[in-house]
């Protein structure tokens, strides 16, 4: 049996617990958090002190990023696998008393909205070469899209989601907030938006790239500018528009 | 019968033929270009003197924004239903000699790729009440989203689809060139591509938003920051993190 002691009460750690809860192959051992922010099927295994914690075949460190480097210290385990699933923080954090290693999943995780796990992307990173093997295996239980990435390139993953992801939605609230200032239902939208998210799968998005910018059609982009004019949308407009042209 | 005269040979126009062409209940009366940028079915129809259009049930002006006033002056029909299919141009921009509309399918197009118009949302206005129901009706032979919405908000729509459209796929563009300067594949973001898109279904962008600068967690901004430094990338990263802090 593959054992699994979980630290943390935040979203990712939420869906990690769900999930090692319900696979055959894995048993959940133990799980530490400050407090006991939700239920769980075997919540008697929860602690609130960190010294109860057990060996197991991993260790995750679902907390936030502030908070690795210190819990890691806390530990009274040594010499065992001890991951932690930020994007941003460097391997090096985790302290050095055990095998370090990184489970990141990128996706944006919400509390209370099962996700499916198979899909998501599970970038990994081992300080120990023998350690890679049971990572990769063990992260194959989640997901079928599993890649070995090193510290560096996972800060320029994570970057890479907050464009793709943090700021694609910024732009999805400026056109939410501009159909609700002209009267209209933000979901006229859905269906371009999908057209666009999925376009991508097939086009690189270099080459998806349309609009009055992309064709130097300064006159529409001077109607737009008049229209946002005193508006707090142009600023952001004039911005991205200067991008493209 | 309907009939259908189409003006234009780019890629609206190329869509709205292969529709109206395929449709049981619509005629194509007659299709006019500069020259025939593409084949039809019934290509014997097509004429580069726009003397050559006859009265139909809806003429159809499908060109660059900056031809439509010029074309529909020089139309030689009268007292008509002409609709342009601008998202940006108002309807006044319409010759009077005939009666004003518009017919704007909100997607964005590529030539050779089939598009199901019936998901597609297609914004109208027209000049004459008595025009109103007809163009409703046709366009839903097209789609089963057809809103009457007026030039202004029109403007707005088109607007919000820079928003939600070339603006989203410019922050693709920006994932994409961070990910392949740091030797991974695009692909690995298309899942949080994808449910970016498909959360704003059921939770508005605002309440969706997530990510460092939403929870103002400034020690991870400062660590993309240093990781951008000196690239291009940086100026948008700063720029769209303030909009969201």
């Amino acid at each position: 049996m593959i054992t699994v002691n979980i630290l943390g009460t935040g979203n990712v750690a939420w869906h990690l617990l769900r999930f090692v809860e319900n696979h055959p192959f894995l048993h959940l051992q133990g799980w530490y958090g400050r407090k006991m922010a939700f239920k769980i099927n075997h919540k008697n295994i929860f602690c609130d002190d960190i010294s109860y914690l057990n060996e197991a075949s991993v260790t995750i460190i679902a907390v936030s990023d502030d908070a690795i480097a210190e819990l890691s210290s806390q530990l009274c385990i040594e010499n065992q696998l001890v991951v932690h699933t930020s994007g941003s923080k460097s391997m090096d954090v985790l302290d050095s008393k055990n095998r370090k290693g990184v489970f990141y999943p990128l996706q944006s995780f919400s509390k209370n909205k099962p996700v499916d796990f198979s899909t998501i992307p599970i970038a990994i990173e081992t300080e120990c070469e023998k350690d890679v093997l049971f990572l990769k295996e063990f992260s194959k239980l989640f997901s079928t899209n599993v890649i070995e990435i090193n510290s560096k390139q996972r800060l320029s993953l994570h970057i890479s989601a907050v464009f793709a992801n943090n700021f694609v939605n910024l732009m999805y609230q400026k056109a939410y907030q501009l159909c609700q200032e002209n009267n209209m239902e933000f979901e006229i939208l859905i269906p371009l938006i999908q057209e666009t998210a999925t376009k991508i799968k097939t086009i690189n998005p270099v080459e998806a790239q349309t609009g009055p910018a992309k064709r130097k059609d300064l006159k529409t982009i001077a109607l737009h500018q008049d229209f946002l004019k005193e508006s707090n949308f142009l600023e952001v407009y004039n911005f991205l528009t200067k991008e493209l042209l």
